[in-house]
């Protein structure tokens, strides 16, 4: 990794997956992730989970780079061609649209050689309130009335 | 683990993940995973691209069970509340509807006590031809004409 | 029509279309519209457009069946079956899940024989405030911050 | 309408609608409607299932422009803003990505100031075979094991 590269330190799944910010790229909504052996599936390629998360996490920086905290609310992926381990992928988010608290961002998921494998599009909603998630007792984070 | 508990030993993610299928479970489509602290996002939740994966999991296993090849061409996700590290997560798949080679199956992600926190619909097609993938030289695999 | 279908009196598009609820079916979120020469594409088939409509139809009876003002945030349909002219499209809408103020929701198109042609999803918002929808002088209307 | 527009002389469902090509604009992807008071829902506002027609239109003109008879295979949209009667309304079309016989397409659906009140994501398949759709018995069309 060269002085430019960054993993993103406030995100443990980023830690853990390698998945760091790309040196020289327009902004910290372009990501890289080396697919390995343990991310492949029982056909033997790249689990679709792993691009889609690769994906979901250039959404995650984009949508939270104007400042407030953002939250995706939901996603859809294509895939459209099959990856094998070992290949680098890159993730390129662009914000499509923002109105009040919602936005559309779209991303795509391409090997080294630009070849597209995946295009994913993410809805986002910025967080109201104390800028803190509450945590509910059943182990999971309550938005309350407001939803996600 | 108890003895009915299998973690699917063909699936090298469901392997690194501990996603296992659940005892007494009416079929192999219902899936369960143990969230972890690396699987927290900056905002100190469950990354959306793991309740995904889980998901996409409980996908690959309903749209592969009548046995021909069956991959995904796309998927949509809705994330209902944030979850927390330390829980179990449960995925149920369902097939919507099968045509041709083409399925839509539904899954939805809850939480031990039956909280929904996510609802997924996957597309999926089945593969023709001789079954088996062909790769391609750039490091990824290639279904030809016929496309994903 | 019988004495029990209804043409739904405050929507003028149902009107126009001709979109009915259907006697006899569980509840208002089953509706029925025959679709006409006027509905064809350049394919000579009933264009996505008018089944998505339909569906979208549905889907807005089963959100605001609960009382308060729900709209269409996003939603996702997936065409099985070209549709001839001629014939007597039946959706049929259920409500998948509810949290704070969203909702999902599935719909089902099908012919009369019960064969399905296409598969709705949609997610709804409540609308907060006063009720009523502002209106912005450029000709649409304006949620305010709070987005759709 | 000035010399240069044109509705669509093959398609029954352009004709009723008055959805014509605009003149000047880059390419045939570029649809305009005018939103009429028959198209209004129960909120008052246009009905989504005319802004996904829109949208719908736009997409079939761009993934029918390579020249093969392409059909929809899903779509996705996003609602931002509620749309009065009497504007009218422009959708452009841009193919995002195609790969084999697969494609995907991205409108955007705009007031005549360029606000934004809908964005779509569309999926198309070439057909294959002879270039027509047979026919079932049932009243749908049916492209064989082959799918949609």
């Amino acid at each position: 990794m060269t002085r430019a590269e960054q993993i993103p330190a406030d995100d443990p799944t980023c830690q853990a997956l390698g998945i760091r910010t790309v040196p020289g790229a327009p902004g910290p909504a372009v990501l890289q992730m080396r697919v390995t052996g343990e991310m492949v599936n029982r056909h033997g390629i790249v689990h679709g989970g792993y691009l889609f998360l690769l994906a979901d996490a250039a959404f995650a920086h984009a949508s939270n780079a104007p400042g407030p905290t953002a939250v995706a609310q939901s996603a859809q992926i294509t895939f459209l061609r099959p990856v094998l381990a070992g290949v680098t992928l890159w993730a390129e988010a662009t914000e499509r649209v923002r109105h009040g608290r919602f936005g559309v961002y779209d991303v795509t998921v391409r090997l080294a050689d630009g070849t597209v494998v995946a295009e994913f599009r993410g809805h986002s909603v910025v967080l109201t309130g104390p800028g803190s998630l509450p945590t509910s007792s059943n182990g999971h984070l309550d938005g309350g009335s407001d939803g996600p």
